[in-house]
C-alpha cells in the first residue's frame, strides 16, 4: 500500500499526497515506512519559514508571496502551524475570500497543522509534511508559525530561511524580538509599511541586530512590505534568494540540514523507545502501578524512571 | 550537597531555592536527586495558570492577584513562561515600576523561564520549578504563559486551575480560542473590562462555551476585571477557589495529578534514555556516522533510528 502512495506522491498526485499527510498526522504504522521510502526524493524544495505574531499580516504576506511565485510558474506548498492563521480555518470572511484564489490553484497545496495533539509532537509532524511536499516536487514550501513555544522554535530551526514579520508600532513584537526571535530571523519584514512608524521599526530592528552576535557572515536584511497590495514582495523574494546563496556557499546549509536530520532521528528514537517500552516491555498494569506509587508519594518520578530503565537493562 | 540544599528549600530559604532552581535549569547531574528528595514535600501548593496573548494584561493581572493574596498573608511564587512578560525582564519601564513592589516583597518569589533551550524541554523545567516552590512551602504558584505551542500547552495541562485572559475587541484572541484555548480554560477573564466591547466579548465566550463538550460538571465562569485598578480580583479569586473545590470533590484533581506524574515520568524516561544512548551505548563517532549516512541519502531517519534501537536490543 505504501508503495502505491509513495509512487503517487513522487508523481505529484494530490490525492496520494493528502493520503500520505493524513497517515503521517495520525501516526499510522505505515507512515514511517512511507517517509523512509520517499526520503531519497527529498532535498530539492526551498523551505522558508514565515514567523510573526497574530495580526502581523503573516498570512497576507504568505498569500502575496504565493501569487508572486505562481507568476513564475513555481509550485508551492503552504504549511500553517499558526492556529490563528486563515489557512488554519480560523479566518474572518474577508481573509478567506482573499485566499480563495490560492485554494483553487492546482499549483498550490495548503495544509494546516492547527489540530493539537500530534503523536510525536507538532515539530515532527510539520517536518514530515514538509518532507512529503518536498518529495512531491513542490519548488517552495512556506511554513507559517507564530514563533512562540519550544515546539515552534524547533520547527523554525529546521527551515532553510526564516522570515520574521513585524508591523509598525507593535511594542510586543519588539519585546518578543528581544526575548529571542532576533536570533532566528534570516530576513526581517516590516509589513503594513504604509502605516506611521514603519521607519522607526526598521531603525529599532537595525539597532537590535547590532546586539546579536550570531549572524556569522550574513547580515539579515530588513524589507518593507505592504502585503495586501503586493508591495515589496519582489524585494522580499530577492532577500530570500540571496540568503539561500549565502547558505549554499558558506557551508551553513549543510549545518542546518545536519541539525534537521539530528532532530528527526532523535525524535524517532524517543518515540519508538517509548512505544515499545510501554505496552510491550512493560505492561500497562506495571506502568499504572508505578504511577500510583509516585502519586501516593511511595516513590518519586526520578526513581520510577530509573526503575523502568533498570528493568530494560538500560 | 543536595541534602543541604533540600533542607534549605524545605525551610523556605530563598538562597537555597534560587540555587535549587539554577541546578534544575541547567540540568545539573544533582538536580534529579534533589527533586527526588523534595518530592515528598510537594502537593500542598495551589498551582494556577494564567494564559493569554501578549497585550491581554496577564502580568498586570498576576500582579493584582499577587497583591490580593499578600493581603491574606499567603506566600506565592510567580513563574513566567511568557518571554514577553515584564516578569521575564522584557518589560517597558512603566510595567517594571508597577511590579517593583512585588520584587521587594519577601513573601513573593518570581522566576522567569524565558531563556530558551532548557535541557529536557521548557515544560519539564517549568514543572520542576513549580515543584521546588511547592516544596518550599509557597501557598500559591502562578504560572504565566502565552498558551501557544505544544510545550506551553503541556505546561498548562499540569496546572490545577487555568485562567484564560481575554480583552475586549481582540479578534485574534477569539480565533485562538476557537483553535483550542477554549478547552483549556477553567476560568475566563475579560480584562480591561472598562473598554468598549467587554460585554460583547463575554457573550462571544459564552456562546463558544456552548460548543465545547469537555467541561464535565464544571461550567467555566467568566469574570470581568480591570487588573490595573484591582477591580474584579476578589471575584476572580472566588472563581479559582470554587474551581478547586470542584476539582477536589469530583475526582478531577486526582486525574490531573496523575496526568502530571505521567508526563514527568515519560519525560525523564526519554531524557535518561537519550542521555545514556548517545555517548555511552553509542559513541559520538557512531552517531555522527549515522547522521552522515542519512544526510548523504544512503539511509533515512527511520532506518537510522531502527538501526540504533537494534544495537541496544530494543
Amino acid at each position: 500500500m505504501t508503495d502505491e502512495v509513495a509512487g503517487g506522491v513522487r508523481a505529484g498526485d494530490y490525492r496520494s499526497l493528502a493520503k500520505a499527510i493524513s497517515l503521517v498526522e495520525r501516526a499510522d504504522p505505515s507512515a514511517e515506512k512511507l517517509l523512509a521510502e520517499l526520503y531519497p526524493s527529498t532535498g530539492k524544495a526551498r523551505i522558508v519559514g514565515i514567523t510573526g505574531s497574530p495580526g502581523a499580516g503573516k498570512s497576507t504576506l504568505v498569500a502575496a508571496l504565493a501569487k508572486f511565485y505562481r507568476r513564475q510558474d513555481k509550485r508551492l506548498g503552504i504549511v500553517a502551524v499558526d492556529p490563528t492563521s486563515p489557512f488554519s480555518g480560523g479566518a474572518i470572511l474577508g481573509d478567506r475570500i482573499r485566499m480563495a484564489e490560492l485554494y483553487t490553484d492546482r499549483g498550490v497545496f495548503i495544509r494546516s497543522m492547527a489540530t493539537r495533539g500530534f503523536m510525536g509532537g507538532l515539530a515532527k509532524a510539520t517536518n514530515d509534511v514538509v518532507d512529503l511536499l518536498d518529495a512531491a516536487g513542490f519548488d517552495i514550501v512556506l511554513v507559517e508559525t507564530v514563533g512562540v513555544g519550544q515546539d515552534e522554535i524547533e520547527v523554525i530551526r529546521t527551515v532553510q530561511t526564516n522570515v520574521v514579520v513585524l508591523v509598525p508600532g507593535m511594542g510586543d513584537d519588539i519585546q518578543a524580538i528581544k526575548a529571542g526571535i532576533m536570533e532566528i530571523g534570516d530576513v526581517f519584514v516590516v509589513n503594513k509599511a504604509d502605516r506611521p512608524g514603519a521607519d522607526k521599526t526598521v531603525t529599532e530592528v537595525t539597532m537590535m541586530m547590532g546586539l546579536v552576535e550570531e549572524h556569522g557572515d550574513w547580515m539579515p536584511p530588513i524589507v518593507k512590505t505592504v502585503a495586501s497590495r503586493g508591495e515589496g514582495i519582489a524585494e522580499l523574494d530577492d532577500a530570500i534568494r540571496k540568503h539561500f546563496e549565502y547558505l549554499s556557499t558558506s557551508g551553513e546549509l549543510d549545518r542546518r540540514n545536519r541539525e534537521r536530520v539530528r532532530i528527526r532521528i532523535n525524535t524517532l528514537l524517543k518515540e519508538k523507545f517509548m512505544g515499545r517500552l510501554i505496552g510491550e516491555t512493560l505492561t500497562e498494569a506495571d506502568y499504572e502501578k508505578l504511577l500510583e506509587d509516585v502519586l501516593r508519594k511511595r516513590s518519586n518520578p526520578h526513581d520510577a524512571a530509573e526503575d523502568v530503565l533498570r528493568r530494560v537493562n538500560f
